[in-house]
């Protein structure tokens, strides 16, 4: 499948084999899935042995478990942490727009994403791992909306949790169908752009 | 999984045996995903051959569009297509409601659409069906959004088709984290009544 794999281009060189393998395996499941996922796959696309995986991660699940974690660490609404010159409004749109990011690797993470959340219904293990790495990045976004109802770019009575919870989970949905090619990128964004004026902007 | 199975109380009683193998395949979907799905589990629960199971959908593939297909025809929102008394706010809150029922049927639904648009990123041959049938779930949220523009229980500056896409996806979504066990359903149709009513609600 072109355009899925993780680009080594653009992916930054791994730290060690620990990194090599998180990238490996984010790679192996935007071509297959979780559920195609097989361990001795992700070694040799790391380029290990399959026992220093095991040593690393421990088992397959721990593997899945590691690949949502750093797929949430480096998630574009990350950013959002980090000191900005926008506005609320700006970083929020920025932030939730990069989440269908036309790059290998955003795409890659997503699909880590969504396969983690669609698997979470069979595999009750996941579960408490896809809810931390949502509350993570619902409490990222409503920070940066409460932001911008401190600097007037977002309406004054918008609630943040419960519209960062709502916004977040239109993403989720939007990426689901762009990656299942059911909706284009580009209408995606332009619904997701109409979504957060509607949600977010002062009225004029 | 306790609830997931199709539930013989409440479940319509089968035509034939091709219904008996559409209520058996959403059932076996609804436990172990469109992945882990084989023709002979189908077969065994709808108590048929796996030769009359080939006879009857040609192939796995055409198995799980059937299902697709059967799904959507079952969906709540295809009662938007019957004439109601409701006005179109009711009708359309109603109907996308209805597809976060508590219901083992509903629920088994929802799997099979919820897999189906997931697998359709690693099945390219899924696409074009999960496209189809989005489309139609969006055309009658569409009409009935234009329903309700026209008896002003709408905003008249609604855009009927987009927000219908919007709400849809928005919907995909909350069905996501609901069946993935991240959000409580209670939660998720508290989140899409106050979606509704600011996308929809005529100001006051």
């Amino acid at each position: 499948m072109k355009g899925i794999a993780v680009d080594p281009k653009t992916a930054e060189p791994p730290r060690d084999n620990r990194e090599a393998i998180l990238i490996a395996v984010a790679s192996v499941i935007a071509r297959r899935g979780i559920r195609g996922l097989r361990v001795e796959d992700v070694a040799a696309e790391a380029g290990v042995s399959a026992p220093l995986l095991y040593y690393h991660f421990g088992s397959r699940s721990g593997l899945v478990k590691a690949a949502l974690e750093h797929a949430s660490e480096r998630a574009p609404s990350s950013a959002l942490r980090k000191p900005s010159e926008q506005n609320g409004y700006e970083a929020v749109e920025a932030a939730l727009l990069a989440e269908l990011g036309d790059d290998p690797n955003v795409r890659a993470n997503a699909v880590v994403w969504g396969e983690a959340s669609a698997s979470a219904i069979f595999e009750e293990e996941l579960r408490s791992d896809v809810k931390r790495v949502t509350e993570a990045w619902r409490a990222n976004v409503a920070e940066a909306i409460g932001e911008g109802v401190k600097d007037g770019s977002i309406r004054g009575d918008v609630e943040p949790e419960e519209t960062a919870e709502v916004l977040i989970t239109l993403v989720d949905g939007l990426c689901s169908r762009w990656l299942g090619g059911t909706m284009t990128r580009d209408r995606a964004c332009e619904l997701l752009r109409g979504a957060l004026s509607q949600a977010l902007a002062p009225t004029t």
